[in-house]
């Protein structure tokens, strides 16, 4: 089987199946995103950025890959359930609900905005619905206007030794790209300079190569704690969002930059011992307190391998052929369940499920299906250029 | 060698010496709590919490083994920081501090306010110190104002499905004690009596015989996540806080209740695979959130031994005793570091040090030396008692 069947193959015929069987509610409305290994709901509760990114995947296979009422009519019970219940009256967005839709934890999280506004426009898309588009629009400012304080007042940092963080930035020049239809152009050429200014100048580290997860205000490290995080995962995820921004304004300096860093972070963040990409480290390699540092998560390993076939199929780099198939054989070999379907999310360090489940308050339907479908289109394009310098 | 003379030999020429010799920040008062597997600092910002546990740690030693000089003066080092720096203008005190004494993050964490009243009791008792009593006073009386809302403007719950958790009428319970000198009778025994009842007839649950770590204001059990959460270390610990309790009230059934608590908390947390005590539990089973439930941690199986020694000094209940020589050498078998001294604080499942540091945000000098005095303690009298029966 061609590399492009698999992501394919699995994409169609295990992921998106086993959340249209287990995922649905619908009696309230929106996504069980509690799943155990089986599938069965374990907890009600709903996490509003999940209940996004789970509208936003079928409305993307929608736009992207087949006109299905069913895919149309799964983004429609998230859409109208965030709609209905994810606000306050100021429009910023809840972080948990009941099933029934009551607010259970307050808006201190920016992703679950983020998240909303990405499933308003591709919906819109699929749709032409407008006030589900100006729904998006008004979301995207919200964050706009968030951007310098995100928690708000649940912000627990003083200002005496200020950081910012990457997660943002580095969201934004994804989130930008997927309003396109929804923003004037001059909002999204702003928008795509800073965060790629932000991303590859200011938390981009020259000296090392990496990207760092905090910087101070004026982009400088700071050595304690946070600033001394590398989240690797979130690096690597980033350049693919720049490819993708490289690609756009065919800008190849970018693509090449963006390669590089995969290969840099890539080369710091591998486990020598176990194999997998770590979590968590410290850049000045001093004991971390997230005890969670040394875990193989799959988010990580799944934005790892859309950032490599990215990687290759603008830069045709050899080297970064062989991280994908380094990252592909272990994820491969270690995420899926043969027996359920679906992958485990969290693995220890040794590449052993800590637990069972298939979704949570963090993991849903969006990083799997996500993945799939970049893997199989990159790997299509690889596929197609290969075979036609073959002919020749 | 009888086991008093293992745990009072590591107290005063293992924990003690390491802390004296590297925690000691005589440049800008206070202590460095973030130290390597050598001791040596890694990081200089300072936890009030730990701040005031260290206090406490070297005023208690002072007052309850040896009035030596140096440990009044290591004590004071951390008194006069945390009462200058370490509190806002309402007597909150803050989570962190810079090295010199700025304000990091915000007063969100009521266990700051726990522990340095405490530092502050025994402080003042060492020394006859008025102020400090006065401000060990104030303190506590804040902690009492605060504890139907301890997060203040940082809880992020709404009130729809509020829980109540489990681990400030635990700590109020030892808190109390520790304030004997300072608090009028009265105040003591309302307390006293409030922390019991929340502890073994609110959040202790009789179907299971189990503590929970978060109840309904009602009091009963929630089927969500953190109402389904079990912290078995905190259940244990706090027992051995309501063996005090009974021991000065001569109770003897509050005693006996504590007692078979312990052994069904160990009971429904040993794992039977590795050894150890888990960290976090699933009252249902149902999968974690907490990526970190089944590592095996420092301050749990220190908890769980003094909890077993006071429960076998009191009891002289044999299958206590066979759970305590359990933990004992798995204990010493796992978390002490032979080459540099101290424990380690952090193992993974399989028992091995998953981060090496001897100190850092969670872990200070507090754990081990109380659980080295307490179960030094107790240890010489279950030997005394032993050896009266013998001549007997």
């Amino acid at each position: 089987m061609v590399y492009s069947e698999i992501y394919k193959n699995a994409l169609f015929n295990d992921i998106i199946p086993f959340w249209e069987k287990h995922s649905l509610d619908n009696n309230n409305g929106g996504y069980f995103t509690c799943l155990d290994r089986n599938g069965d709901v374990y907890d009600t509760d709903k996490f509003v950025w999940l209940q996004g990114r789970q509208a936003w995947t079928f409305s993307m296979l929608y736009n992207n890959v087949d006109r299905k009422d069913n895919w149309l009519k799964t983004a429609k019970l998230g859409i109208d359930f965030i709609r209905k219940y994810g606000m306050d009256k100021d429009g910023n967005f809840y972080f948990s609900l009941t099933k029934s839709g009551k607010p259970l934890v307050q808006p201190y999280n920016i992703f679950s905005d983020c998240f909303a506004a990405m499933a308003f426009s591709q919906y819109a898309k699929a749709t032409g619905d407008q006030e589900i588009k100006s729904l998006a629009k008004q979301t995207y400012f919200n964050i706009i206007n968030k951007k310098e304080n995100p928690k708000g007042v649940y912000e627990k940092s003083t200002d005496y030794r200020p950081l910012k963080g990457f997660a943002l930035p580095m969201i934004l020049s994804n989130l930008v790209l997927e309003l396109e239809d929804v923003l004037d152009s001059k909002e999204v050429e702003k928008t795509i300079n800073y965060s790629v200014k932000e991303v590859m100048e200011v938390f981009y580290q020259k000296d090392s190569g990496i990207i760092y997860e905090f910087v101070t205000p004026d982009g400088t490290i700071e050595d304690s704690f946070n600033g001394r995080l590398l989240n690797p995962g979130h690096g690597i995820e980033a350049m693919w969002f720049m490819i993708d921004i490289g690609v756009r304004s065919k800008n190849e300096d970018l693509i090449k930059k963006a390669t590089k860093v995969i290969l840099n972070i890539l080369e710091y963040s591998w486990d020598e011992q176990y194999a997998g990409i770590f979590y968590f480290m410290d850049a000045k390699g001093k004991p971390m307190q997230q005890l969670e540092w040394d875990q193989k998560l799959w988010w990580v390993h799944l934005e790892t391998l859309v950032a490599l076939l990215k990687a290759y199929e603008h830069t045709q780099n050899e080297e970064v052929w062989k991280w994908f198939l380094k990252v592909h054989r272990y994820s491969w070999s270690h995420f899926p369940d043969p027996e359920n379907g679906e992958w485990f999310g969290y693995l220890n360090r040794q590449g052993k499920p800590l637990n069972s489940l298939k979704g949570g308050k963090w993991k849903g339907c969006f990083h799997v299906p996500r993945a799939m479908y970049q893997c199989w289109k990159s790997l299509e394009q690889i596929e197609c250029i290969q075979s036609s310098k073959k002919v020749k």
